[in-house]
């Protein structure tokens, strides 16, 4: 189940922002899972040009879908996405790409705007032509003006249990603005993106290349702290899309620029985490907050390290505060640090202290990691970085869903 | 269970080569293990100073025993090795160097050299100082002039479930050479070493300068290129002694060098061969052969890459051919390739062919995963570098046992 509403968060998803349509319809790609009502084929459409910005896998293996809007994104604004779920057309050949040119056309049509104008994602097994004959009727009966943002976000999903949608708002140069967003994730979760789809959407105008920069500042502190299991997907794509339906002078810096940026993070930080609460198998998830680091860098490295360490995930699984795997991961993650200047908490318990173990209580420390969520805290004393990474812990139905043939 | 002597190997592990001796006692550091016998407090020592090189685990946390060592190696000789496992003596301050320390001293008093004379591992849990009272009773009952190499090698197991040992024989200057090893591995096995100790001998006389050399290719071809779990060790360690015990001149290259680095590397794959296909948990073993690279360095990382990735793993386990995991995981390592020029196969079925997928047939295909090992080729056609790398599957075992409290 979606979680209660986070601080900063208000109601809605990619629709909550003035001029954004959506819809999703189940066309047979995947099985159909009657308890989760899930779709599998979707879009998002702005009622007028948005400007866009995205960041994308860094797999060399790029699918059909991230090598078409690669291209496209040149252009600057979009009016759309369509996508599907539970084929990724990766590893398809000329078919693939014709395939994804295809699917942005026959939405294209229905919105009555070029080809161009649209942007495509696909999400699920790789090395499988698309079905197109039942993609073409899914899309056919897609309804955006019907506004379904909550069937669109279960378009998205693969082996999702519950649609990850958040909207938050923020005040400009007298303005009231809209932030909204969708994402999907499940497995193949590791920074540099993941299979995983998310839209941000806002309706406040926003320049281009200020959007874009901000969207990469905003997804290193989000999409990019979390792992499921240290696999980098084909298809990893995050958009975002500004259309200015709530008018008001462009946005490129200034306490606008970081109102908007605040907004934006807040929505894509609790995405990402729901992605590592939502990964396959996952029964908690935990966080590791690297203080006093000689760089952001460094921090994030060493976060990001921590995990996704099998060793750790499994620790976090059976309770275990057995933090040497922490050390030790932290150690392997290739940044230069001093172990004896370092300390680690969990909590407020110290299980490492400049170097040396403490004699801290086991069994309380033990309690903590059986909550649903516990936090790690590696202090460097290096310097004054910060920041926060999140992962869950790896468990047997993890391993049992993954080597089910063909999931 | 140990397999059948493989080729180019002889019976025997490291005091195969003249002039080596070993022991192995229990002491009470790890819970006694009947069926096994395992010891948990060894040593190698050698009749005559032993030219000596090493590598060692890239962590930053480095264990006590790794610190002193790297120091002694300035020396370029030694006496031999004392080593305990169940406790890895990492992330345990001035208190553990000291610890460290004795233990150099206690079996170099029973040798009658200098503490400077001997080299120091631990293996196990990291974060406890060890339980020195029982050390030092262990290191006194051991008795190396009996050559127990069997008991030796139980003495570095931590969950391996079978002890490691492997020698081979080359001829060089007219003589006939013994080179022999063992190790240790289980978990936290990856790449730039793991928790994984491993000791190799010869009876030839080598120069210093050339045996670390050869050390270095032979690890890169070896140890290097398996993956358990992706996590890298405190302890890691692998050393080979020279001790020249059966004459003839000294090796520095040519015939000679090749004939020793020959038999070095096969005991050291063999070695590295048994660690994956004794992981915890793991129930086959399958190779990545990466042909037609731009470097070794390039084949090098992508079959780690996918050695390790968990939904490569996963499927194995599964006997599912999903291809798509593997182009996945190449596309990550972080190598530049043409995923369009690129094929793979699985053993002689090809699954991808330039790119596009093939029609294959997934039964035969599936029944290939279901035996003990099998081989995944990846030809890139960008040039001329072959390189295997070796992982095993993911099972529900591994979660389970590295979830179990405090392993």
């Amino acid at each position: 189940m979606a979680e209660e509403l986070a601080e900063g968060l208000v109601a809605g998803g990619a629709t909550r922002p003035a001029g954004f349509l959506a819809d999703g319809v189940f066309c047979g790609i995947k099985e159909y899972d009657a308890s989760l009502e899930k779709r599998d084929v979707g879009c998002l459409v702005s009622e007028r040009p948005a400007t866009v910005a995205g960041v994308y896998t860094k797999n060399k293996v790029k699918a059909a879908p991230v090598l078409l809007d690669q291209e496209r994104m040149q252009r600057g604004t979009t009016r759309g996405i369509v996508y599907c779920s539970g084929n990724a057309n990766a590893c398809t050949g000329d078919q693939g790409m014709a395939n994804a040119r295809e699917m942005t056309a026959l939405l294209a049509a229905q919105v009555g705007v070029d080809a161009e104008d649209i942007l495509v994602c696909s999400t699920g097994l790789i090395g499988h032509q698309l079905p197109m004959e039942i993609v073409r009727e899914g899309i056919s009966r897609l309804a955006p003006a019907k506004k379904r943002h909550h069937e669109a976000a279960t378009a998205m999903l693969t082996t999702d249990e519950w649609p990850k949608e958040a909207a938050a708002q923020f005040e400009a140069n007298g303005t009231t603005y809209a932030v909204g967003g969708m994402c999907k994730g499940a497995a193949m979760i590791h920074p540099n993106m993941a299979t995983m789809l998310a839209y941000l959407t806002t309706d406040a105008p926003v320049a281009r290349d200020f959007l874009h920069a901000t969207l990469k500042r905003v997804v290193d502190d989000s999409f990019h702290m979390i792992s499921v299991d240290g696999d980098t997907s084909t298809n990893d794509t995050v958009l975002v899309l500004a259309n200015g339906a709530a008018g008001g002078p462009e946005i490129d810096g200034g306490a606008a620029g970081a109102a908007l940026e605040s907004a934006l993070r807040a929505v894509a930080v609790f995405l990402a985490k729901e992605i590592v609460r939502n990964a396959e198998g996952a029964t908690k998830v935990f966080g590791v907050e690297v203080r006093g680091a000689a760089s952001l860098d460094a921090a994030r490295t060493i976060g990001r390290s921590v995990a996704s360490s099998s060793l750790v995930k499994t620790a976090v699984l059976g309770s275990d505060p057995n933090w040497g795997r922490i050390m030790c991961a932290a150690g392997y993650s290739g940044v230069d640090f001093d172990p004896d200047k370092s300390s680690l908490w969990l909590e407020d318990i110290l299980l490492f202290h400049n170097g040396t173990p403490t004699d801290f209580d086991e069994d309380a420390a033990s309690a903590l990691l059986d909550k649903k969520q516990s936090m790690f805290i590696l202090d460097l004393a290096d310097g004054d970085a910060t920041s926060t990474a999140w992962g869950c812990d790896l468990t047997t139905e993890y391993v049992i869903f993954n080597s089910d043939y063909r999931t």
